[in-house]
Formats: C-alpha cells, sequence, structure tokens
C-alpha cells in the first residue's frame, strides 16, 4: 500500500535510478524515466539499437528480478532533501498487448517520446516495500 | 586512469546515487554527497544518530565492499543527457588522521558542513572503473 502522497512525490520527479544486481554480485545503476501507476512501475528501455554491455539492466534482472528504484529531490538548502527508495520484482515487457497500458501512461509523460514503438522492452515492477526519508524530519543524510 | 573530462562531468553535479548490495543479495541505492580526488571518491555520513536501517549502506559495505556510484545529468532535451557510472571498492574511514583529507574536500565543495567533526564515518572509493554514456554520442537512454 502505497500512500498517495507518496505517489506525488515520486511522480513530481522526471528520472529515477534504477538498480540492480550483476550474475557475479556486484551492484549496478542506469538512469531511468518512469511511470507509476501503483503498485506497478513502468520503465522503458528504448528499441534502437545498443552495444550490449547497455542491456545489462535486462540480463541483471534476468538473472535476479530485484529492483531497487531511487527518486530523489536535490536542493541546496538541505532541509528540503528527500528521498523516497522503492523496492520490487521486475518482469521484462515484450508484447504489444502487455507494453499497450504502459507506453500510453509513458507517452503521457514524456513528450519525447513520439511513438509506442520507441518503448520496447519495458521493465514493469512490482513494488513490495516503499521507504522514504525527509530532511525536515530527521537528520542531514 | 580517469579522463580530465570525466572528473569535471563528475564534479559539475553536486549528488550523486551510491549503490551497494544488501547481505542477501539484493540492490540497495541512497543519494549522496561526494568529492572527487581520482582515483579516490568520498562519501560522507553525517555523525548525527540515525535509525539503524539508515546505516545500511555502511553494514553492506562491510559485508560486500564493491560500491557504485551514478553520476546524472537530467535535461528535458534529450540530447543532453549524459550519465557517467563510477564502481569501486569502499573501506570507510574512521579516524580523525584517516579522515583529515576526505574532510578538507568535502567542507570545502558543501558549506552546508560547518564542522569536520559532522562527517563521520566517511566512505572511501577506490575507484576500479569507469562507464559513460552520453546522448549526443549515441542514442536515448
Amino acid at each position: 500500500m502505497i500512500e498517495h502522497a507518496t505517489i506525488e512525490r515520486i511522480s513530481s520527479v522526471r528520472s529515477a535510478t534504477l538498480g540492480t544486481v550483476c550474475p557475479d554480485g556486484s551492484p549496478h545503476l542506469v538512469p531511468c524515466v518512469f511511470a507509476l501507476d501503483a503498485p506497478l512501475l513502468f520503465i522503458p528501455v528504448d528499441g534502437k539499437p545498443k552495444r550490449s554491455r547497455e542491456l545489462k539492466r535486462l540480463n541483471n534482472l534476468k538473472t535476479d528480478p530485484r529492483a531497487v528504484l531511487l527518486f530523489h529531490g536535490w536542493d541546496e538548502d538541505w532541509s528540503r532533501l528527500w528521498w523516497v527508495s522503492v523496492t520490487g520484482v521486475a518482469v521484462i515487457l515484450r508484447t504489444p498487448t502487455d507494453m499497450n497500458h504502459a507506453r500510453h501512461l509513458l507517452l503521457a509523460r514524456y513528450p519525447q517520446y513520439r511513438t509506442p514503438e520507441e518503448l520496447d522492452p519495458i521493465i514493469q515492477v512490482q513494488i513490495t516495500n516503499v521507504m522514504e526519508w525527509q530532511a525536515d524530519r530527521e537528520a542531514t543524510p
């Protein structure tokens, strides 16, 4: 169960960081855009050809589907700092039917995408836990 | 060996994301501030008391010292997107002597810190690998 205020806070940022674990057990990070439809979170991987290392996030999730997303508001006034960390289990959506809803949400949120076909595949994270931190409720990070 | 342009790019951002791996093998992310003195990177943990879960990054690094840092420039113009991912091995600095240089760099970079004592302990990452991505050299992320 994700609180409404948390959903609003997450949706207020335009990009997040996706964390996965490599088969050798080391951590892997990549920035991402996303759409939240709690308890689901969608992360596009665009369809253009890339060097194989850049699909590491997908290979990692095949081996270990545990994903974490960090949403972070930076401010030089540290009393305004906050972050939300969302953990969950990822599946890779690959068919147009499976991707339809996520594509719709992502296109609405990011006008930079012009066609649904640009979004392929899409990582779907089923959220299992949310952790929040906010500076004005506690010490600096 | 880290290129000068990469050092400048990393130093241009004010915060990063630190990724570690939990003892159960799941990924863990937290935003952080940092100072770079290549090939070393310093991440403060401020000295104020915190709930135990917030020191997870330290417990994780005790079990597995592999760390990854993501530096990320967001822009609504996606042709300007870039990120740098730095992997390395972490040690926790705990004595004033060990922390002296890092404290000096961090205080110079973040006027939000007022005294060296606020920075205790400090995570030191010895950089072993750097990966860079830049939109205008390739496809969108």
